[in-house]
């Protein structure tokens, strides 16, 4: 009989979103009045700016003649939008074209990434809260063991705290496959050129794969702050990037991203020999995906024209422009209130004694406002909650008002 | 340091496609005058009809308004697209919509599908000749030893040849999970209803699972030939079903497809209970994947209204065109000719002494026309090639005009 693989048993039965979901829902059928406003989902909600816009509609003009149709592109992706990708993301920073491997979006490559490493042979390293994607994929390749207490067996959970300004300290001992997320989902925290820094070398002295995901990227603010891990020196030996064009261009129901894997980053195969990890991935994309539709591509590419960079960055600073109102109107409540200035998540302090949960229902029930629990995201995420930027500045600023007028903190 | 997944260095170096190209790239260098026609690889060429590229133009515009733009979509596709596809492809099957999975194509859903079954544990079996994905994802997922001419171990292989019309007997042993592809590739064999009921009963009788890939059913022209595995009584306990927009609607480049995953299928956990795979398989694509494109599935649930369906009837109608003058030109020069009635793919036999790949060579030398070497898809496939029909009729009637003046048989 065909044996399923066992450790998908070991995930918790409810992802963090459906409970979310089920919650809200409950609430709005026993009180149908409610204007829920929706702060808690990471989705963006204001629509794709019009230079995409007008190239897809010429790409799909494209595909309905015979001259200029497209059937099969390279499963990495044009090298008219790799080139591009390069040319304005990693100007500076010793990229090549055929080291950006395009794809649907980032949640799917920092997922199948694992494909191309040993199952049950590598010592992983995840922040705590953590996107719990990098947790549950690491579960179902067969990488830890049960869950107690919130953590798997077999994972080295690293706590982002107050302590640490949530940013992690190194693990104590050696690990080999590390997930960095800067700007942070959930905390919103960034990670300057030293921290960055310090990680770096800890994967050359330890031989250690850092997986970087930055699909935040265009959300800092503070020219400091590294928009790439290859900004510092030594990261192309041993870090692969995620960038997406989700949170920037407004692509979550358009899906576009890319995964950036020099050819310098290697790992130890079983006879003792090293292997690049760009030709692995290379053949995984080739073998298990078949690239992204051609006029999903051409909106990436407008993107990056001059016009599509503006736009871009008018739809970042309204959600950012979101983001501060949201930290002001916590601070002035009373909270603790974190991230938010890179970022479009701000983390707040949930009141003494409240738990996660039990403020995402005390908020629900007094301003039909929806966050996130901080432990939907790890066990150091209790007492705390995640409030998200993504909304019209009207439904933001009517959010706050409600939690003024009737939250006492 | 971090670990490799070795099974990947037991892939063989070149994938077939890349070396057509190659060769192809070659002899175009060496003749730049040649006028090449490519009837090797498997992509569409004629234009997105009129009614999807309609659909897709409209979803594009309200993406690029507020009140009707969409951000992340379920992963498992929208109920509207579920919906259709249960109401025109499975009206008559049991299958319900939320056992269909969209997603961006069949053979990432082929290659992921091995996510939930157990690494190593699983007896499998695969036609010879066959679709190089299920092999090669096979020996990714370690579900394989090394290759030894041309055979993985630990593979089942089912030979299709002359004597058993391109339909494999069943196994001699029990397998577990076993691929097959009707109408096939690369062979254009269909599977009559007994052939696929003897295959149910088998794995009914084994408690194997079936990866029924129906890519091609499109273009079944004898209606005796079932286009599901499930209008087989018993295929709901026993087969996924992998469906594609891809050589229907020519979504090659656009990507569309779907998988249907019945919720009565099980496999076999290690503690002894029975898991429903359809469970598994939504965990997997909820953490995984996520979602296909707004604006592609508007085009794919465009293929289903009225007009689309003739507009895509029109599409297969004209690669069957295009394969029934291969079949007949061939079959005058004095080859013999399989498929290319109920598949847009003819599979012809080399001439005695002549290997699949020195045909290869000597089609394009002579004729300027590439096809694909049947000993690309597998040990049993030498000796054969497959011509393919997607083209354009003046250049397949421009390639058969050659053969017929410049290739002696």
């Amino acid at each position: 009989m065909a044996r399923i693989n066992d450790a998908f048993l070991k995930l918790k039965a409810g992802y963090l979103f459906p409970e979310i979901a089920r919650r809200v829902a409950a609430f709005a059928a026993a009180e149908p009045s409610a204007q829920i406003i929706r702060l808690g989902i990471g989705d963006v909600t204001e629509p794709l700016p019009p230079v995409i816009v007008s190239a897809m509609h010429r790409a799909l003009d494209e595909m309905a003649s015979r001259q200029t149709f497209r059937g099969y592109g390279p499963e990495q992706g044009y090298d008219w939008l790799r080139q591009t990708i390069v040319a304005h993301d990693y100007c500076d920073c010793r990229i090549e074209p055929d080291e950006i491997f395009v794809s649907d979006g980032s949640k799917c490559d920092s997922a199948n990434i694992l494909d191309i490493f040993a199952s049950g042979q590598n010592r992983i390293a995840v922040v705590d809260p953590v996107y719990p994607v990098y947790v549950d994929t690491n579960v179902m390749a067969g990488n830890t063991s049960e869950a107690q207490d919130g953590y798997f067996g077999g994972l080295t959970y690293m706590p982002a705290t107050e302590a640490n300004g949530f940013v992690p300290d190194l693990p104590d001992g050696p690990v080999d496959l590390i997930y960095l997320c800067y700007p942070n989902n959930p905390t919103g925290a960034v990670a300057s050129q030293q921290t960055l820094s310090t990680w770096v070398r800890y994967a050359q002295d330890h031989e250690a794969v850092i997986l970087f995901d930055a699909a935040y990227e265009a959300y800092i603010s503070d020219p400091a702050i590294p928009h790439s891990i290859y900004e510092v020196p030594g990261a192309r030996e041993v870090a692969v990037e995620f960038r997406s064009f989700s949170k920037s261009a407004g692509f979550t129901g358009t899906r576009c991203a890319y995964t950036v894997v020099p050819k310098s980053v290697q790992g130890l195969a079983a006879d003792g020999g090293r292997v690049s990890l760009h030709q692995l991935w290379q053949r995984r994309q080739a073998t298990k995906f078949n690239g992204v539709a051609y006029i999903v591509q051409r909106g990436a590419e407008a993107a990056y024209s001059q016009e599509g960079r503006q736009e871009i960055r008018s739809l970042v600073d309204h959600y950012l422009g979101n983001a501060q109102i949201i930290r002001r109107t916590l601070e002035a409540t009373g909270f603790e209130v974190y991230g938010g200035t890179s970022a479009p998540y701000v983390w707040i302090k949930t009141p003494p004694g409240t738990s996660s949960w039990a403020f995402f229902d005390t908020l629900l029930r007094k301003t039909h406002v929806v966050c996130t629990p901080g432990s939907g995201f790890g066990a150091a995420g209790e007492g705390y909650a995640r409030i998200s930027a993504f909304n019209s500045r009207a439904a933001v600023e009517q959010a706050m008002q409600r939690i003024r007028d009737r939250l006492d903190v």
